[in-house]
């Protein structure tokens, strides 16, 4: 798999994921500012991937700024946090990665300013090593509830494109095919934005992974014929009590899952889950650009002037969770509340 | 509204709905072969319209064959109702309209080849007639069960464009309009083909009726926000035991209706209704051309090669369903077998 993020040479390049699966190009963002276009515009988008991109965006921001003075340095590259916090108000990795980077600073107050420079490019490419290490860590603890032969369905991408690598849910997936388990994965489309038809079937096909597309609304139907076995999504953001935000259409899919007494998972880094919220109702849900819905490339699909909705998230209740996969082990929802002051 | 479909000076005229909402054309067809092929690319779609299409279509047949024999005449109209017949698999009406065309044939055939002919066209005009008036006895009927203020999912094209005119679910949804209830509708996308973002919305917009088009993964998120008080579709296809055939993904509004203690309607003629049909188990269910779902105007959206699945219709159970809506009143599902026999 091509990186889905790297920092090269003072550059954060990212592979263009609104180009895909059509156009193999990369952004190659040179200021803090082309960094959080990109993530606000979806050049990079899935929660750990996010923010990967946050850590290395301030990183870039940091040597963009141009004075010895703590205080100064330390002003200024609290508005460049701001202005990468914006972008994306429901992924909660955003705001991890940006804690994480502050606290960076914070220990190093004492130090020379270009020192502290150095040491934010190091925690961002640290949060990228880290993070593919955590998906191979999930995927050992996933794996095991995947059996030969299964189908499993996922939405949206939350595969190798939407982590620094190998993926949380796809990264499940992976490493039951790589112990030699016969999978066939059905991936929902995921309208508006067609992440599921764009990168999920783009990344499996890339790794042989048997994938077939279906338009959101068939899961029910494959379910109903018995041809799913699992379900496994990944989460933008998990509140204390389990709750899980994820992609427009997570809750639908749980809902189909229930009915049809097919387990539902989701797999997620610790970095997800928001131990500050108590449940998902307090999670911000992200409204975008109704152009999404009325617009597929250069093709209007609806009458100019039709009001549209455009919740970019749902938040599924923990009740429909079977198990949330972490770096950690497998965890059902109601105790993911006891890992709290296990993140990094 | 424009027509959906007319018989015009020997042509039958349709309203070509592969164009809108962006561009209103009519599709000429001067050849039963043209009438069967705007059925097959869903020049013209929708159960009621499709066989309102298919009776003048075999109208049409009719004049081109050049005989005064009977035998001769028959035989010849028997290959177009074969033509016609092969369309399209699902939609009961199709095969219901080929029907009554024989019989009209069958009672006539002591009279000469052209008043049978002539008897055709009039049977084929008097259906769309019909159909008109069905629909509006439909909307009277289901008017009942939405109150003021409420706030309508509908999934697909129900509507006039599905019709002869009024249409059977949005034609209920236009009753409760025309008595003066406030009402909005939110319209499923319902892909692959977008018939809700391209034509329930166009034709809801033309009649002033407030309407918010999401995407068909949204529903569940808007009935959990209490935003839906009813959900009301078509159907394509009836079994005797009150299964329901209708667009792909409208199994899933079903099941999510029950999560959410939303009540599901259904409104179709008793044209609709196949008694023939034990159950939904027995409904063939059209599987279509992949592109649809890879392709959406000049836009690829997955990679080149895929696999990709792509059946038209799901069946919906009668036991999720409230009241299936038809010209003799609401009935529920489990009743419907008592209608057979009232069948013009």
């Amino acid at each position: 798999m091509l990186p889905t993020i790297e920092w090269r040479d003072g550059v954060v390049r990212l592979l263009d994921q609104r180009k895909l699966p059509l156009q193999v190009s990369f952004l190659e963002c040179k200021s803090y500012r082309e960094v959080a276009q990109g993530i606000k515009e979806l050049a990079i988008r899935g929660a750990p991937a996010i923010g990967i991109a946050a850590a290395m965006g301030i990183a870039l921001g940091a040597q963009e700024i141009e004075t010895d003075n703590f205080q100064e340095f330390y002003a200024h590259l609290d508005r460049i946090c701001e202005h990468i916090g914006s972008t994306r108000p429901t992924a909660v990795n955003l705001f991890w990665a940006i804690e994480r980077m502050r606290r960076v600073v914070h220990s190093l107050q004492e130090r020379p300013v270009e020192e502290i420079k150095e040491s934010l490019i190091e925690e961002a490419k640290k949060i990228l090593e880290e993070d593919i290490e955590i998906n191979r860590a999930m995927g050992r603890h996933g794996a095991k509830f995947i059996k030969d032969g299964d189908t499993i369905l996922t939405h949206c991408n939350a595969g190798a494109l939407a982590t620094g690598g190998y993926g949380t849910a796809l990264g499940v997936i992976r490493a039951a095919f790589e112990e030699g388990k016969r999978v066939r994965v059905f991936a929902d489309e995921t309208r508006p934005v067609l992440q599921g038809a764009r990168l999920t079937t783009w990344e499996l096909m890339e790794d042989n992974i048997p994938v077939t597309l279906i338009t959101d609304n068939m899961a029910g139907y494959f379910m109903k014929k018995g041809m799913i076995n699992l379900c496994i999504v990944g989460a933008d953001r998990i509140a204390k009590n389990g709750d899980v935000a994820n992609k427009i259409g997570t809750y639908s899919v749980a809902i189909l899952a229930k009915e049809h007494n097919i387990p539902f998972f989701v797999a997620a880094p610790l970095s997800t889950i928001d131990f500050h919220i108590p449940s998902g109702k307090e999670i911000p849900i992200e409204e975008r650009d109704p152009h999404e819905v009325i617009r597929i490339g250069d093709t209007q699909i609806a009458p100019s002037g039709v009001e549209v909705a455009n919740p970019a998230f749902d938040v599924t209740p923990a009740r429909y969770i079977k198990a949330i996969i972490t770096e950690k082990g497998a965890f059902s929802p109601h105790e993911i509340w006891k890992l709290e002051g296990g993140k990094t």
